[in-house]
């Protein structure tokens, strides 16, 4: 989710965000320093920060108070991530070893604990109830979702439904949460509040559902990581769930367990990246950026609103 | 830690507290919630939520809002205890399968953030922002604790400080942060939550150290698991240290490394229960009992000043 920084908008104050984050989840612990820093320089769009500053533009925008909310909602990000790829085994993320790859599993597990506790710490500077209870009830379901992952797995028999309750988990419940709390530690209006929650959750299922048709449809250079990966995992997607409408196919695909080797999957995966299922998904993804956009039209008008909407039709047209 | 409950006090509040842990573990998702429940079950002291209790006495005490409080203590206990059961590989908790050892270590890495998760959620009812800022200090030291206790696992060149940093880390942070924070909560004085913090403190070493000797001294059957298993498991304790001040006997016991059969360790096991080594650690723990006394010296006499009095006294006499 890359964005252009129209007007070098908000340029200054991500940039403050970043030397907060540093400063964060800084340790006198060296594994967990190395680890969060590395973490840390690997990268990442900071997408959470942005939308936590842009929805603070409808309050009080206050730089030194919210900031400890953008680098919460990132550094929970960066959490999840950590236990996420021990499940994984990931070796890689962003192109830099993990945690679990440079260290091991139970580094990895209690670095993950560490960054959780380093964003409650951060948060616990802001004194509005609300906010820690969005908060908690949102880390909350993405626990539940973490779960529901594992054993979604290689499940075949999964419906549509279930598709979209694992992506509001896995991304879209962050970004709303991310919107939401913005918007509420700034002492924005309760409809505004509504309104950034709403645009946060479904530019977070129309960008999941858009990752999840890059990996099949995007190189492997722009993915930077195998084209179907997430089908060589066992996680079922969009274009996968469309083309399983075709029982032929479904036979096909539910022979792909679990260790098979990944050549064997490349001829579906072919088959999918040529089929008009893409097309299909990419209608739900763009139906769900309409309803983003469409939340957030009776905000007044001004540069974070303009900001926002540029970010969502920026999603619509991203190619990794 | 077993405490009998004279003239039934706080009965009826830790039964509720009881209900309301059963409660918030509670999730549809069936995994977690048998394994929540599996770890409730098993028992355990809930000392921590006794804490909360009599601290609670000091101040305003309400047992509806103090309850949320008291369950967070437990909730955050049984995290770190799944957590750390990965780490360990243990199989059993308590005399009951471990959550890793029932299903596997993913999903219990993911029950630990559920739990962790809960307990945050319990917490967000609390609307005192000081309670939130110790809670999170408190989480984040037990997370660098964890880090540090694997760096010194079968580091036979550690010092006292050291191991005396790892049981506070351990042990005495979570149980001094149960009474300040019951404290905090039910509005007591600066000055009572100080006392009480303190006495949480020094009894949380003095249990520690406590339990450290009786892995040593008890038997099997009162452990649970065989004798000087953490001297198996590489984790050097304050009977070790005082041992190795014989250099011969440091010698012998450097080749104890990990992996190494059980078997041998025995006699050394066997050498260190007799030796004045366990009198030595014994003082220590006593004199830490004795501080935790001294600084509730100055609360008001009542049941609670008694009831916490009686369970520090406790701690000196227990057998397992």
């Amino acid at each position: 989710m890359k964005v252009k920084w129209k007007y070098s908008y908000l340029k200054k104050d991500i940039n403050e965000i970043e030397s907060t984050l540093h400063k964060v989840v800084n340790s006198s612990q060296p594994i967990l320093k190395n680890a969060s820093v590395q973490l840390l320089e690997s990268g990442g769009k900071r997408i959470r920060p942005v939308f936590v500053l842009l929805s603070a533009k409808f309050g009080q925008y206050n730089l030194q108070s919210i900031k400890n909310v953008a680098a919460t909602l990132e550094i929970i990000h960066m959490a999840s991530l950590v236990h996420d790829d021990v499940i994984d085994e990931a070796s890689l993320r962003r192109g830099k070893p993990t945690i679990n790859s440079t260290y091991n599993d139970r580094v990895a597990m209690y670095a993950g604990d560490f960054l959780f506790a380093k964003a409650l710490e951060c948060m616990s500077e802001i004194e509005i109830p609300l906010a820690h209870q969005k908060l908690s009830e949102t880390i909350l379901e993405i626990c539940l979702g973490e779960i529901e992952q594992i054993k979604d797995k290689y499940n075949f028999d999964q419906n549509l439904k279930c598709y979209l309750r694992r992506i509001k988990r896995k991304t879209a419940l962050l970004i709303s949460a991310s919107c939401e709390i913005g918007a509420i530690a700034s002492g924005a209006s309760p409809a505004f509040q509504k309104c950034l929650k709403d645009y946060g959750y479904y530019l977070g299922m129309s960008f999941q559902i858009m990752d999840d048709i890059l990996d099949f449809t995007a190189s492997e250079k722009e993915l930077g990581k195998p084209s179907g990966s997430d089908l060589i995992q066992g996680n079922i997607t969009l274009p996968v769930l469309f083309a399983m409408n075709d029982l032929a196919f479904k036979e096909k695909i539910e022979s792909v367990y679990e260790g098979i080797d990944p050549e064997t999957v490349k001829p579906l995966i072919n088959q999918i990246r040529k089929s008009t299922y893409i097309k299909a998904a990419r209608k739900v993804s763009e139906a769900y950026l309409q309803k983003s956009l469409n939340s957030i039209n009776s905000l007044p008008n001004s540069e974070a609103k303009e900001m926002l909407i540029l970010i969502a039709k920026n999603i619509g047209n991203r190619k990794n």
